[in-house]
């Protein structure tokens, strides 16, 4: 399969989601090797979840499929330019690469925040307002060090 | 219970995490009208899942409670400012404010990438590569036209 069969696949996804009435009009898939590890649609709605983007919901599907925290073996194919959720999801995972339909211009278009939860995080001017508030550095630094100290403490 | 409670419960949480090995020293309360709606600590490692950090752990679990995807009158205790990926579902979440103990500049000193995925999306110079390559937008567009037409096509 080429990229164009992996790009419509995510679009047969999201349709299935616009469809069911699911959540946002995205779909997403994972592939490993040529082949799909996972698929998934947005599913904030259904699931009443705030985090059930596609590119989420694939990457934890394909995470389970093999059954370790790092897909950096696999590209992703999303239907929509990730938002800055999934595009930290997307570098936790490792993901070298990934195929983006539509931009986070375009979502916005049809409502969705995605720009401007890229601005919050840019610290540029947002319609998103979030108090930020620092409390008790000190004491929480100790868990660093308990962390470091414990025997096992594995990086990821 | 005042802030410093409930950041000693994250804290308690981040241990819990420590001591079994689940992931990295990190924990999340999430609360309203002062009562503890959820708690969590990561858990990446325990359950092979790259997004199974603390706050969307967190976050799942009070949207589960509350049956809702939006958390717009809910306070966030984490032990480590967010990175960009739970600040991004923190947003979508519409969460309001949140008090954090380490920064991104403590977790990267233990080894943890948050402030480069914060250079990532902030298109600074950073140690993650990842392609993004742009792939048959216009076709990606129809989907929002579908979802615009679509009855009940609902925002979140």
């Amino acid at each position: 399969m080429a990229n164009d069969d992996f790009m419509r696949l995510a679009r047969e996804e999201a349709l299935r989601g616009i469809r069911n009435g699911h959540g946002g009009p995205f779909g997403a898939v994972l592939v490993r090797n040529g082949s799909v590890v996972s698929s998934a649609h947005n599913e904030v709605l259904r699931q009443k979840d705030p985090t059930a983007h596609a590119e989420i919901l694939a990457i934890r599907r394909a995470a389970g499929v093999l059954d370790r925290p790092h897909l950096d073996d696999c590209v992703l194919y999303t239907t929509c330019e990730p938002c800055p959720m999934c595009l930290g999801a997307i570098a936790w995972a490792r993901i070298p690469r990934l195929y983006f339909g539509c931009t986070r211009n375009d979502a916005e278009e049809i409502g969705f925040s995605d720009r401007q939860i890229y601005a919050l995080i840019r610290d540029e001017p947002s319609t998103i307002l979030l108090e930020r508030i620092s409390l008790e550095r000190s004491s929480c630094l100790q868990l660093f060090h308990e962390w470091r100290n414990h025997g096992d403490h594995i990086l990821y």
